[in-house]
């Protein structure tokens, strides 16, 4: 994915106080992701390891049958099952349209233990450090990405108006955001990747309190890498690649990308280099997600 | 897996000249390792590609129902049906046996386009940087394994007498051996594993090419790394995990091991030390395949 850099004042908001109800923690919703699930495991066995928090937190496994067959998802990606057409629609029953069904049903804001917030945690194959992922402009989701920007000074990258890429699960609360950790093969928990993501949750959780509190300060300015685009591996006829992605952006993520950088590796062993898509002009783009397995 | 670390005389021993026939490549034997297939199709759509050579090659992708699928295998693993025993039992029909079975009806030394030398190309999420993994002590393997080590330095795991894990690819084949090439996630290509990968079998065949010239100059010592034991993670008395592997082993495959170094990070934070397991009085001892998915 390639994002451009956006600098934007933050203030103050509105509806910066969405913590008023219970807040919902997804892990595994790619059941290949095992970090997260491996950290609600141990606070499930030891509630006195959880983020303390005077908030009260609702922990739920995504998907539990991908989980427990080691998949990312079993009919298709439960991370792209939520819109509400889909949702609505009853001949739509592939097994996580009908999990997304029930979270909501369980714990969305209109569920029987609604829940008014939502942090989706996940990892990914690719250097993507510690970061964010908000979905549209909401001013909740902003206030609340730009509160962890002035804790932590993570990346956040803003998804939005993707036609191909549509029903992730946090736009069906009012407020929420993913959690993104890597690198991390698929299938691996790694102590490093665990305490990011504890500790990326926990100053979600200390914003939200302080939200609560009427006591939130935000920085002056946010910065988002905005979705521009999704960059395919150059390919052959058929769709095979004809190349994989150069060793000089290999683990680069966040990192600034101008025309003529090298970008991918020809199956010969020539350097592809970076050649904007017609329309975007923007000099330079920031490649996020690089090389991710799904 | 633990290894203990064994020097021995290599010598010329007799069977160093396997390479009369055809040799047999393998890729994808796990559906979820993509290197080796890359290169594999890079090749087919230009043999000029190929690693010079004048042996006949035979290449073949492992198991193409779970390379399609993105997954290690789809009912049983490949990579551990090869055992004469299940593959001469008709009420075995599991899609990855019946595979085995056709790989060698189609190149096994007595198949319809028999080869006499096979290597099975691997990639894993441990960082088992390049190697080599030998099943039992066949005079041939060895030979082969002690004129890459003399020509790359490469590590070589001799694995044997593991009851609970049989059944491998290359033990089918009079002379064979796995080359291991980590760290990558499964499902990512990677250009420093596509590399390794490459090399480690342009190596392979320029060995066997001087072995059938009669050439073939062996070191005067062949460094083995012989399986030990398989160490668990640590488990609550339900099987789920209650530790993992600790940050300062993550990633430190072939480096020795001592009793007392730390090996595990408890869900509360605290360090595990190796504690060796009954009976095991070597001291020290070399981890491999830390951490790998699979």
């Amino acid at each position: 994915m390639v994002a451009a850099e956006v600098r934007a004042g933050a203030g103050q908001p509105e509806g910066t106080s969405p913590a008023k109800g219970k807040v919902l923690l997804v892990a595994g919703t790619h059941g290949n992701e095992l970090n997260a699930p491996w950290l609600f495991d141990a606070w499930q066995r030891d509630p006195s390891r959880r983020p303390a928090c005077d908030l009260e937190l609702v922990l739920a496994i995504g998907n539990p049958a991908a989980r427990a067959a080691g998949r990312r998802y079993l009919e298709r990606d439960l991370n792209r099952s939520f819109d509400p057409d889909r949702l609505a629609d009853a001949g739509s029953r592939e097994l996580e349209v009908d999990r997304a069904r029930q979270l909501l049903a369980d714990h969305g804001p209109a569920g029987a233990d609604p829940c008014l917030v939502a942090f989706d945690l996940h990892s990914t194959t690719a250097s993507m450090g510690n970061s964010l992922v908000v979905y549209g402009q909401r001013p909740a989701d902003l206030a609340l990405a730009a509160g962890l920007q002035g804790r932590l000074g993570l990346p956040i990258y803003l998804h939005e108006a993707d036609a191909v890429q549509t029903g992730y699960l946090v736009e069906r609360w009012p407020c929420g955001l993913v959690i993104e950790v890597g690198p991390v093969p698929q299938g691996v928990v790694q102590p490093a990747i665990l305490q990011q993501t504890r500790l990326a949750l926990e100053a979600a959780l200390a914003v939200l309190m302080e939200a609560r509190a009427g006591q939130l300060q935000l920085p002056r300015q946010l910065v988002l890498h905005h979705h521009l685009c999704s960059l395919d591996l150059p390919r052959h006829g058929d769709g095979a690649p004809r190349g994989v992605i150069h060793p000089r952006r290999q683990g680069r993520d966040w990192q600034p990308l101008h025309p003529g950088d090298p970008l991918f590796l020809s199956e010969a062993g020539e350097t592809l280099a970076y050649d904007p898509p017609a329309g975007l002009g923007l000099d330079p783009v920031w490649p996020v997600f690089i090389n991710e397995a799904a």
